[in-house]
């Protein structure tokens, strides 16, 4: 009979490659000097593979099984075992090859698509896309048995999503936020130019620092630096790197992006630290992740209250610039609102035509019913369609995200589920903390972490995103709580 | 039949494991955050077990041999696989329990040199380096048939390396070494306190990357970061990392540590980089790397020439402090000679008491002639005798270097061999390239790197130390050209 201890092992040892493998993903994000790049890239292949080879290694099935026979295993273990199991399944659907054809076929498409944004012509990418989505449909066939091919993509970054479901929540979600960004263009669309100043990178880094400190990040268990796109990762719950990326002529983008970060690096310190290398002690899902990036982004660091904290804090870094500025010029100014072209730079409210547009692209994709060929003109119509704004280029159309590139596809929805649930956890946050507003305008944030600590982090993936979400707020995913919120924040009427 | 792009295959995996766990030693040394170092731990010991594994498995050894039948096999991929064997063969004679015992003896011993360190009592590391030096002697016992149980331990470090041909070594160096000391001491030691004054950190900062640019180190192929204590990691030869440290009482500490660091970066990035994971992309040997970190901190760095070169530019960066010096001011300050008790503080004469000392003891150690207990006395013992001079505790005596607690006995004989090799590499060079002097003078390093790229780096491991010796200077290792170029900085009189 093989022990608990045993599987413990093996999977710290499984995570200890994976973790490696992040470290070097992490330094060739920040660090890595150019002539680098080729062996490092050759590196992160072999260890990605001996993490796969040794994750479906055949005996690893039989353990797994063995164990789930062990009467005696305690909840917690059999949950790790239970979990284990399932994605040992997933994994050993995918043979050497395909591995291999996928991933090959990705860093072609990464080139091309380096080549086509600085020649900014979709063609260039098109080739290499439609080989890689022909990959994409194969994986979705020996996935398993899904209602939609598209399905088992979205399965592969968010356990239980489907196309009949995020149907249903775009269809419920988007009508009303055609009819709320008209409310609020017509009402106050906010201005931001008090953040589009000259910004000193030093005193903006330095703000930084005091932010994320303030926010609850344990500079013990991490760290931040720079790299041209903000992102997190962690190589245990002790050891959680996030990076910013500084521009001048824009504080919020610093500011925020940081705040976003600092979200999804708080949940990844309060993962569980004894259950390293185990599903227990990993995220529940990306779109749980994002929940906790963009409840402390957006719910907790656009609010009026989060405004009334950071200002005298800024006005220490940029006496001339914000000096005059009172709380609400810079709550309207980091809650602009207007149609744009760009995902990563949109609003709260613009933000899901952004998703919703990728959604039905990859979704007509993966049925066949959209060619590769016909993106750019699909993206054109769908832009001017929900937002009223026509790409006039493939850069800031089609080309803007390198996810495709990458072989993700699915994943996009997981920022929009993302957002719902952050309004939805944070509603119920409020009602379980009375003078939560008050503490958020004092920068006390502390008592919402321990919240998010308690009912979130401490469960790692013992829970699917659903399960969480019906246990913190005693139902499923609804988009109202984000409607609410939003009509809350431009003062529109509740009863609309 | 095997084919040798199998074993190049084979060879670059393990190579990529291996070079990922240099990448998480970089970071734990540069930016790793406190908490961190737990689970670090854990995944450089399961890297460094795969890459063990994979080396040693038995169809490895079968791949070499059978290749090796293999008449078609170029010269390099010959040596190649000859090397490997040799590698393959040493790597067998450890099971895996003495490794596990090898590695957690190390730790303890670690952890109580620390604590020893911070009770400043040589008798807190007493236990634990007793029981290493025992598993030390285990491993010299099984590592096959050597003259003198000490040659195993060097072996590991400089192939070929005996206390035979040591002793000979230090037999005729040191006599002599404690001969010029005194001339030096009497004619004149030097004075360095122009290099004692406060130089900002900052501008010390900029300084040393100005440096290692025009020393020739190349930016795009590797990086400087700040760590406790300076080293260099390579990744492959097109990324190699180093490190410095900065004390603004002590501008010599950082500028002549970066210009060594910077030797042994140059040879990093001159190994064939299409050898990567091969022995001939690896150095030839430890006292072969220490020669290109000396040579360019002493033979060039603390030459007249370079200091001619350099006072310029570091009167631009520190104008109040050197702005009234000149460069014979500069020279007598790097190249003070005194009597002292840290061995990386000591200078170009004295160091080698230093090193001697240490062999002397790591040699009595192995013999059982000395016992651990009996160190500090044998320390104030030597030191007196060689140096004139009583280490008042064991912080500045046996506790100094951190060595031995890391299990590496046999390594600092490395450390007067790279000198050696050093100076009789330089004058080979100095008669090869007419105007050498005036080229450092004037900054122009490149055909001294040139030449070094020729006939040391390119070669990776392909000849021993001895031969690589051989083919440069026609003659072993020979201490007369390391006395002489002594005789020649101090002004001494060469006939002597």
């Amino acid at each position: 009979m093989p022990t608990y201890d045993e599987y413990v092992r093996r999977m710290q040892r499984i995570a200890d490659i994976r973790y490696a493998a992040a470290v070097l993903q992490w330094d060739q994000e920040t660090y890595l000097p150019p002539k680098g790049a080729h062996y490092r890239g050759q590196q992160l292949s072999s260890l990605s593979e001996m993490a796969h080879e040794a994750f479906t290694a055949d005996d690893m099935g039989q353990l797994l099984r063995e164990l789930l026979a062990d009467a005696t295993l305690s909840d917690t273990a059999r949950r790790n075992v239970e979990l284990t199991l399932e994605d040992y399944t997933k994994s050993r659907r995918y043979s050497a090859s395909l591995v291999r054809r996928l991933c090959e076929a990705s860093n072609r498409s990464f080139h091309s698509w380096i080549e086509a944004r600085r020649q900014n012509d979709f063609r260039v990418f098109e080739k290499d896309l439609a080989a890689l989505v022909e990959l994409k449909k194969e994986e979705a066939s020996i996935l398993g048995d899904f209602a939609h091919p598209y399905d088992a993509l979205l399965n592969e970054y968010e356990k239980g999503a489907t196309v009949a479901q995020l149907d249903v929540v775009f269809g419920e979600l988007l009508p009303r936020l055609k009819g709320l960004l008209s409310e609020i263009l017509a009402k106050d669309p906010g201005d931001d130019r008090i953040l589009k100043q000259h910004f000193a990178a030093d005193a903006q880094w330095q703000w930084g620092l005091e932010l994320i400190h303030d926010l609850g990040f344990d500079e013990a268990a991490g760290r931040q630096d720079r790299s041209e796109h903000p992102f997190t990762t962690s190589f245990s719950a002790q050891d959680v790197r996030i990076t910013t990326r500084i521009d001048e002529g824009d504080l919020g983008n610093m500011g925020w992006s940081t705040i976003h970060e600092v979200g999804h690096a708080l949940y990844e310190q309060g993962l569980p630290a004894d259950q390293y290398g185990l599903p227990l002690g990993e995220a529940a899902s990306l779109s749980i992740h994002e929940s906790q990036s963009r409840l402390w982004e957006n719910n907790v660091g656009r609010s009026r209250a989060f405004c009334r904290f950071v200002l005298p804090q800024l006005q220490r870094y940029f006496p001339d610039q914000l000096g005059h500025a009172d709380a609400e010029v810079l709550f309207r100014a980091v809650n602009k609102v207007a149609p744009s072209l760009i995902r990563t730079e949109a609003d709260e409210v613009t933000y899901h035509f952004h998703v919703f547009i990728r959604y039905e692209l990859e979704k007509s994709l993966l049925e066949g019913r959209l060619s590769v060929r016909d993106i750019p003109g699909f993206w054109k119509e769908q832009y001017e369609k929900w937002l009223g704004i026509t790409p006039p280029d493939d850069k800031q159309g089609a080309l803007q995200d390198v996810h495709w590139s990458h072989g993700s596809f699915g994943y996009f929805p997981t920022y929009s589920l993302g957002s719902l649930y952050a309004a939805q956890f944070f509603s119920v946050a409020e009602a379980a903390l009375p003078g939560l507003e008050e503490n958020i305008a004092h920068g006390e944030t502390g008592p919402l972490l321990a919240w998010l600590r308690e009912n979130v982090h401490a469960h790692g993936r013992r829970f699917t995103s659903d399960e969480l979400c019906r246990r913190i707020s005693a139902q499923s995913l609804s988009s109202d709580y984000f409607i609410r919120y939003i009509r809350a924040k431009y003062g529109l009427d509740q009863s609309a």
